[in-house]
């Protein structure tokens, strides 16, 4: 799989480490970016601390094309991400006045305190991104894009965001499931996945509602591959006299 | 907050950031950490490479007090945990016999191929994690714990091990929520913040079912702490106009 585009995620909070919030912007933007052909190589969660999301948006942002952080661009004091942004591309932090002129839109003038304006605040000549539902928008330096933490918000900010991004070609993935157990098929599974050096075969074992099995995931940027590979791992499981199930 | 005890999560997986399995690990043992005063001070998740997997578990045994690992440890090719485990820690991998006294019991010994016998694979000297429910067990190496990716057997797995932890004081979490908009408050909580350094607050706000609103969240080790600061909370809210309402 040459050519990949590869993007890295940064979940900024410590509510998701203390165990208050159950994240769902990872699987959210792992899921919208493999759709468009950009893969997620790695995810971080990280406290509300200077140095960390400092130290860790540098190393991404060289290390991926791509870098997505949701979460710490409120108004409160513990919304530190803008600042830090703005201090690992060594910009200054700046009162962005697209964001002010967006603020006034939502706010009566009598609202719009302090403390709402500072979510106007982004590194100098950073690029905005919509927010429809609270306004306040994200932003994006380079190759780093600045979302919200909350859910909704973020994908709402992902998808005013998407035309900006390049994808390759996305990857095909099929699945095969089977009744029989993971042991007992790995072994030829292993002697598929070498004959196979393209395709990459995950193998995911299942538990509960009174069923066990096992999924077995095909990925290639190559269709036919995939389904070559999956006809062979199908041919295996029913050799062993085991049943099969196609699915997406 | 002194004298923390801290941990790293390790989530290993093509899965997880290719967006097929919505990962429930990390707010599972974030819990479940955080109740017996272990707090999670960064969590990671990374692709089944050999390399990625060995430079972060060096990396995070090093720099926490305890790792924990979900994923790969089950018979297919993709399943490198262990072995990674091993060079991370200059230690052979070996077929620990504990554990093939394990899969003995379970499976009738004609099913217990090389497949199978390669889930009793651990580094030397490991510590063995029961596993209640599918017996291939997890294993301790040092301060490093390796549990199964299923989230049913990595959470029976954690019970398991727990005796083995020490904790410290657990901190106190105690949440007061108001319909006033953040951007409202934002001002006098930044003060309140300054005047309880002790005390750590979270702003949080929510959208949907037709309300919006915002959780203040007050973390501590004192108790007393986290009750002064919000009740200075609640009455900076009430004298704002807005409604408070606790909740733990």
């Amino acid at each position: 799989m040459s050519d990949k585009i590869r993007a890295f995620i940064l979940i900024i909070g410590n509510e998701v480490l203390s165990g208050r919030t159950h994240d769902a912007n990872l699987a959210f933007l792992a899921n919208a970016l493999n759709e468009i052909g950009i893969q997620v190589g790695e995810a971080r969660v990280i406290p509300d601390d200077e140095k960390i999301i400092i130290d860790t948006v540098n190393y991404a942002r060289a290390a991926f094309d791509y870098v997505f952080t949701t979460g710490g661009i409120g108004p409160t004091h513990d919304d530190i991400t803008a600042s830090c942004i703005a201090k690992a591309f060594n910009r200054p932090l700046i009162r962005n006045e697209e964001a002010v002129a967006i603020l006034k839109t939502h706010y009566p003038s009598t609202d719009l305190n302090e403390a709402r304006l500072r979510m106007a605040n982004t590194p100098s000549e950073a690029i905005l991104i919509e927010n429809p539902i609270s306004k306040a928008p994200g932003f994006q330096v380079e190759n780093v894009f600045v979302l919200a933490g909350v859910p909704r918000i973020a994908q709402a900010m992902f998808e005013n965001l998407k035309p900006r991004l390049k994808g390759a070609a996305p990857v095909i993935s099929k699945t095969i499931s089977t009744n029989l157990g993971e042991g007992l098929i790995a072994g030829p599974l292993g002697e598929i996945q070498n004959k196979f050096p393209d395709v990459e075969i995950g193998s995911y074992p299942y538990f509960g509602d009174g069923k066990t099995g096992v999924s077995l995931v095909a990925r290639a940027l190559c269709e036919d591959d995939v389904d070559l590979c999956l006809e062979e791992i199908k041919v295996m499981i029913e050799s062993l006299g085991g049943k099969t199930i196609f699915s997406v």
